[in-house]
């Protein structure tokens, strides 16, 4: 019924961004635990990022995060990633982590403060002209943790002004993705707490300014794919932040909670026509206790799994049962594609892409791991902290 | 610093709907405990309500829910109502209760049911044509159950078009009012299950739609005072349906379950702009173990406590330490008007009124509960599903 | 690795048990759904259930309801079952619907109250007697809607003296297994809201009082393979109410929502040597949309898979992995398990037991569905009030 | 109705333990904001809790957490104490900072990590000796990121083992409070998720091992007044964490987010008679953002006041309502006393105590936050890693 040579032919030419402070330390507020062979450095970072391309052939690029990955010459930093075989990505900014920013940054009570912020998100349009990124990725730590601690409404106002100047900066081509997030690190309000929030500021900011969605950010119980739905069907998604969670925000590797959630996603993607470059495909992980570069390549072998699912469904059969309101025939189509083993067809698509079939296996032989503990010794390891 | 006469104006000139549902028999899907003395016709219901006005004086219009409250003679109905010193309300639909609706209503995957659901709301526009009623209550219980059972997006297209046609019915001073649902009773997807999805809707349609915020209809630890004084701020918020609950969409008493957030809503209200009859303060409750016509004005007390706190709140100096980046004086403002013992202010407001200053005590008295229990014989109790 | 041989073996000694319940007719607060060739009495039910078990091989007995499935002659609807290749199972008590338990049963404030729930647990255990079965399935809607309606403690006091006059009547041989519910159909407190509140009464009753897990009872993301593990370790694990939700207590299909999360809980059961008799793995489900046999057959399907892909994990290469604290290897294994396809197993396991490899497909073809749909007119359904 | 000299005699002994590490600096994940002034060592903390104690006369004891407030010599420590006015409470472990607790501390897999952990919680005891304080707080981090990480129950055995040997060196007065929490820092699995854990263990361990409830260490929706009443009925409340949360462990002020929920759990308290030594009030907070010894003042108030409202409940009327089966008029009695202000009642108190009626203005005017940002230049800055 399903076309395998499409299937094989998108799969191949799926694109996800991985991003650079991932293969640096994370941790919870209770503690980071070190890993030894951390990047220290951007370069090393790209290095990383490089093998986890290598080995799945599907992560060309790789997200920055400013001040994190903030270097002299971001031509130099582009042309070291080209050699490795990947691009630079999206820009990812930061107005959370100074002091100044105890109170909020863009939405912040003080407009001096909110002229920091803004500036600083001008300063990563100037670095994506640099790199020729196309997105600013856009998160806000902003919020409050007390009731009365600031005006809700004012805070929007605020937010509204800040991003209308940083959206006029934008080159042509360029675009600015909003995050949305349910909690933390605000403990009472977020500004911008969820996609409607986000939806409602792209929609008057205009074409270029996109709503992105970082699956660890939503109420208990959100269902996540309603929401891919209908920001694919008003044009508004621009991309995600894969990621997966128990809980709250916890940052496990995508798929590693909720896999047949990942592929009702990956499923809407599909159907609804997501599956472009106009989406990017961005992880957002942390790997507080598990080994960084095999995650990422575990976690993009994830998000694989998902599509390959996702592609697989028999969708002139489900239509028909979705027609005929046959409720159990229509979930019975869905789930079939879920439940295909799809790892021998993974195992065919990277062996026709001239790759090792098993890229953890292949990585883990590569002698690479051992190779950067023996090297990055010594330097001030990447954290999310620098 | 508060204008106290101001406060009480407000207080004075506050109208909260009942819902004429509310007066009859409910209860979850174990069971409906009925209660003696419950109305058996929309008549009854309106004599009821009656009494919640005339103790409380603050609750002068009644919800009608069509079908329950199907009449021949709607200007015999409204006349009814104003012998007795209240005002037919909003006109809420019913698109959830004919085995037609098993797989959705407006949203349907069979055109005939489709027109079924926009023809019966079409007949409530009418009825509000009849009545005089202002504002279309749209509740929608659509959605599904299972994964793949239906299109997520093709459901929302279809939505748009059925809105579309009834919007474009609505008379001049007529309005639209969507309101939207985490979940219950469908239980994977819910065709409007929250604000962004009502808001994109009601943006689209024009400004005679708008949004309703259903206080138990969110998500575990959604901060709905956010979404109030968002709606407030894009000229979007139609009104509420007042409730409260402990886990989902538990419908008790406003103000039972979380008396502060309550507050932070009414806050929000006032501080927006929003304590005016452009907005609809409605109840939508559901007394399934408790004397119907005390928790009904209960509630409605409980709503007025909230709106005193809120309106006692000094502005001035929580806007000085807001600026101040005062968090804790900030909080402390508003924790003093949370913390203030209203009800002596609103026994005065009362007097002043002409009520009695203890509505359920005056109601006690009054012996109504007694002789609906001795008249109301025979017949058929009104609840929700006649 | 694993030997195929002893995990077919178990999967084909594996038992299901079919609730009474979910053949006949349910639905929600709003709206109960009827459909054609539903069962009218315990008879027809058995039938059905009967059906089940002919095409899946591993649902050989079905739960009561007692007032639902209350008969004159008990040792009649036995034999009824074993002509059509069944037997009775668990019988369930329902103190939840009569007029008196308004304020609750077992706990309510009123002796006479309490008396009349506890002769029903009582008549439950005769009923027991008659049909043979082991397990006394006790789960209390009891509980409050309002802040200070009752005394948390005191219905502490009064549940433990009316489950130590059953436990004292139970014959050898028999348990009584212990349900416990977050919330619903009460919505501020429930008696028995966990499993801490259940073990801890178990515990004190003695080891013919089991705790029993409706895997749709736990609040928001609760870890309910923890807890499978806990009381497996105590010894204190009776069975589970299988069914899935997305929110609430949705009692969609077991498996439905979060397929993963069941191959967990089964993990756990064969981890901890609870494959066996002495759990009882019961449905508890409602089949509100979808047509009733059909998705039953699916849950029992459902099980089947979770339960192979259980089996077929890896323990000496997990125990390995976990050992050396390799998080991503340990990870792997499980999920290599998770990942695989079982259905072409199960179909060899169906085959080997002389059954259609494909129930759902067998089941179409019987010409059941279309049978009671023709024979069954007249006479009132089954549903949860009958 | 109440007696008014005894609820003032009972607010007069409360006795509300602050935590040392409350007065260093604290964060989240993306940032800890220092604050200027804040304690360099453990005395220093000690001088700032006296403060609070000054000014409320409800603050007597501070409860320690090893290794941050680790000495050489303790009884030097206690002295210290003792001469500011105030005693040295529970011992707090830490078994979750250092790199060899990756994977946990007393569930280690790794026997070794576990003979480390265990003494830690030996050398606790020890310092519990020489400090003379009744309470070891326990809190373990442990559990698992993924599903397969680690075996859930073999945990559970390690656990056991490892408390049981530190229960045996408890001396003679001396308590175990065994802390349960809900996730964070683990992500799939914790090793003590609820109370039912704790209860379990402590069962199990004996008299001196009870159950210590953080009001934030809940599922969302989680009734916390109902195991407060459990735990009391079972003689295993050991006493509370206080804090508040909207989200997850947010570690706001305690009755900051539902002020109405912290009176419930007070009401408990009194009610089960809990309002005694053997329960330990404590508070365990974050004040990430704002003032930290303001904050500590105005979370005792809090505490203060949830308790004199808890004590103002008419409960003869209460029971009396209760045992009519009046649900509204049980409600109203319990909101009678919540809505009451006693806010002067409680300057009242403060008077006879000799004390300023209004402690966040005393402190204020008392020069010690300046005194504390002046002289405390220079040295590192307490925190949760010093």
């Amino acid at each position: 019924m399903t076309d395998l040579t499409a299937v094989k032919d998108a799969l191949k030419s799926q694109a996800i961004e991985t991003p650079s402070w991932a293969y640096g330390n994370s941790g919870t507020r209770f503690k980071v635990f070190a890993q030894p062979g951390v990047p220290r450095d951007p370069y090393e970072k790209l290095d990383d990022a490089a093998k986890v391309h290598e080995f799945t052939g599907v992560a060309p690029t790789v997200a920055l995060h400013i001040p994190w990955d903030r270097v002299q010459d971001y031509a130099a930093l582009a042309r070291h990633a080209e050699e490795r075989g990947v691009r630079l990505g999206a820009i990812n900014s930061n107005t959370f982590q100074d002091d100044d920013y105890r109170l909020g940054s863009i939405c912040h009570p003080d407009a001096a403060v909110r002229r920091k912020a803004v500036d600083h998100l001008l300063e990563c349009v100037g670095i994506m002209d640099a790199t020729g990124s196309r997105d600013l990725k856009l998160w806000f730590a902003d919020g409050t943790n007390y009731p009365g601690q600031d005006d809700i409404r004012a805070r929007q106002d605020r937010l509204a002004e800040g991003l209308a100047e940083v959206y006029a900066r934008l080159g042509e081509g360029q675009r600015m993705l909003l995050e949305y997030k349910f909690f933390e690190p605000a403990f009472y309000t977020t500004d911008v707490p969820d996609w409607g929030t986000a939806y409602a500021h792209c929609l008057k900011l205009g074409p270029q300014a996109q709503v992105v969605v970082d699956t660890g950010h939503h109420a208990p119980g959100t269902n996540i794919e309603f929401i891919v739905a209908t920001l694919l069907r008003e044009g508004k998604l621009g991309g995600f932040d894969f990621n997966s969670r128990f809980y709250a925000d916890d940052d496990l590797m995508v798929g590693a909670a909720d896999p047949f959630q990942l592929f009702r996603i990956m499923y809407e993607v599909v159907r609804g026509g997501g599956l472009t470059s106009e989406v990017a495909f961005m992880l957002d992980q942390c790997h507080n206790i598990e080994a960084k570069i095999p995650a990422i390549i575990r976690s993009v072998m994830n998000v694989q799994e998902a599509t390959a699912k996702a592609l697989l469904v028999d969708r002139p059969a489900l239509a028909a049962a979705q027609a005929a309101g046959d409720v159990l025939g229509a979930n019975a189509v869905l789930m079939d594609a879920y439940n295909t083993d799809v790892r021998p067809l993974l195992r065919e698509v990277r062996e026709e892409m001239g790759l090792d079939p098993e890229p953890p296996a292949a990585y883990a032989r590569s002698g690479w791991a051992e190779k950067i503990v023996a090297e990055r010794v010594g330097g001030e390891q990447a954290g999310w902290g620098a």
